[in-house]
């Protein structure tokens, strides 16, 4: 029963405790809400001059993104005690971060992509050099959204900046987007997948927990669990994206299904079998359970985002 | 007489004021090597994995840049009473990021470039998918270099942030290369030039002035009178550069003379003719050197840049 719903008179000085369970939908869609309007303020409006890059930037930054890695950075915040006001320039400076290397991605230099959550990609709707320049404000955007935090005493705003640009650097999302690309349509390993893995995907999620963390003034020992969980869910993420993109229709996804078959591009079920690759992202997600023990009962909305991030189907 | 050649004998309690003139190769070489050393190690090495990305990252880093920028920083920094030291990561930064725009600036989609300061730009190099990634990794490393810089009473670590997003983004540098982008082939009247100008080129000159006078604490007044000193300087350089393009050979630029006559791209020689664009650049220079009267004797390294500029054939 949940708390909500429990009559008046069943209150004592002792309640049981009757935990209700976390309302996950409402937390996403709560905090996307928050996510878009600050976004929509961080950045110039459409109209500003030049308009092109404005709309452009704004077309992918607005084309549906569900959020997750600000979701994660407020979860990650709230495991810690601390505020979604706190976490809200780190979550969007994330979400930048997030759609540039979509942008990027999807080029013709790149993956080659005509559609991305259900429409066009950035460079089909307004060209490549566009595309690629929108790409690139993006990215400066969200290092000027990121120095907006005001860092905590363990945190200084400096840790922040160094933090993002370390995920999304030539060591770890840019490291996986190049391993990516020079990998195509060569035979790699399991071992070479998970190093992809690990930086295309893993790295910006783990980077928004902790950023999330640091936002709460965590102490290391936080961190150092949020650190765990963000890298075993981030490598579960990117794992089932490789089974829903052989299990699913173009149309459950709002993207091109196959694409990576067509690719010939190296992925989990490809490397070790649909079945296997199903095992894995459940063993991951079990390692990044056991990362939130040191929260207790306040890793509620972690916890969550894990099984919506494993039972997901686009 | 220099201070250095005076004979011993000469030395009084009250020593007449003999100034030596500034020796700018020598200012220049010795901050070059500064910073070529300070990026050398800010950047990782071309060995380590994955070693494509690093490659491209240093091949134009390192092809000869004459980093101007950083020497604007440091002649900045010591006309308000700085440190070489303290500007080091912010002149850094900067170079990253002109670093980066010209990499951008030259593949296909955009100017297409083959060459740039005399060698095979990075594109023609490593392939278009890695130059747009090794572009976007040196944006990211500037913001990380960036962060190591101290902060003054004045102006805070996440001031220094704020002023280099702003100066590299939609608003600024990229807001150039946009207009750019959309006036090739067309015509454009000299007002909208002049507005590619001063963010195309300006833009980050300005941003470097400015930065190196806040590592070193300097006064609103000092800020503004760099702001007014870097805008002029930066407009000059611009046009030179397209008189340059107009008046010299492959061979002495080092890049491909005439490029701009070929892509049809708006320049100051194109719209209001080569001896009206030479008045112009003095005009602008004059209007640079007027701006440093707040330093006194303490701007011989920025009057020294300032006629250099002009005076350059390459």
């Amino acid at each position: 029963m949940s708390a909500k719903k429990r009559p008046a008179t069943t209150a004592t000085r002792t309640p049981t405790v009757t935990r209700a369970p976390f309302d996950l939908p409402e937390f996403l869609a709560a905090n996307a809400a928050v996510v878009n309007a600050a976004l929509g303020c961080y950045l110039p409006r459409a109209t500003t001059k030049p308009a092109t890059i404005h709309k452009a930037m704004r077309y992918s930054l607005f084309a549906g993104g569900k959020r997750l890695r600000p979701a994660l950075c407020f979860a990650a915040a709230a495991a810690c005690g601390g505020t979604a006001a706190a976490a809200l320039p780190l979550a969007c400076a994330v979400e930048c971060i997030h759609t540039y290397s979509l942008i990027h991605d999807d080029l013709p230099a790149m993956d080659n992509d005509d559609y991305r959550r259900g429409k066009l990609t950035n460079h089909k709707v307004f060209g490549e050099g566009i595309a690629i320049l929108a790409g690139d404000a993006l990215l400066t955007q969200a290092f000027a959204i990121a120095a907006h935090a005001e860092g905590t005493p363990r945190y200084s705003p400096r840790d922040l900046i160094f933090e993002i640009a370390e995920a999304s650097g030539s060591l770890q999302l840019i490291a996986g987007q190049v391993a990516d690309l020079e990998g195509e349509g060569k035979k790699i390993s399991a071992a070479q997948l998970k190093y992809i893995h690990e930086r295309k995907t893993s790295a910006l999620l783990c980077c928004s927990a902790r950023l999330g963390g640091m936002s709460a003034n965590c102490t290391p020992t936080q961190l150092a669990a949020l650190t765990d969980f963000g890298y075993h869910v981030g490598l579960a993420f990117q794992v089932i994206d490789d089974i829903l993109d052989v299990t699913q229709t173009s149309e459950q996804l709002g993207k091109t299904a196959g694409k990576d078959i067509t690719a010939q591009k190296a992925t989990y079920p490809r490397i070790v079998g649909l079945e296997k690759s199903r095992k894995i992202a459940k063993e991951l997600t079990a390692k990044a359970f056991a990362a939130l023990k040191p929260f207790g009962g306040r890793a509620a909305a972690l916890e969550a985002l894990a099984h919506h991030l494993l039972e997901r189907d686009k």
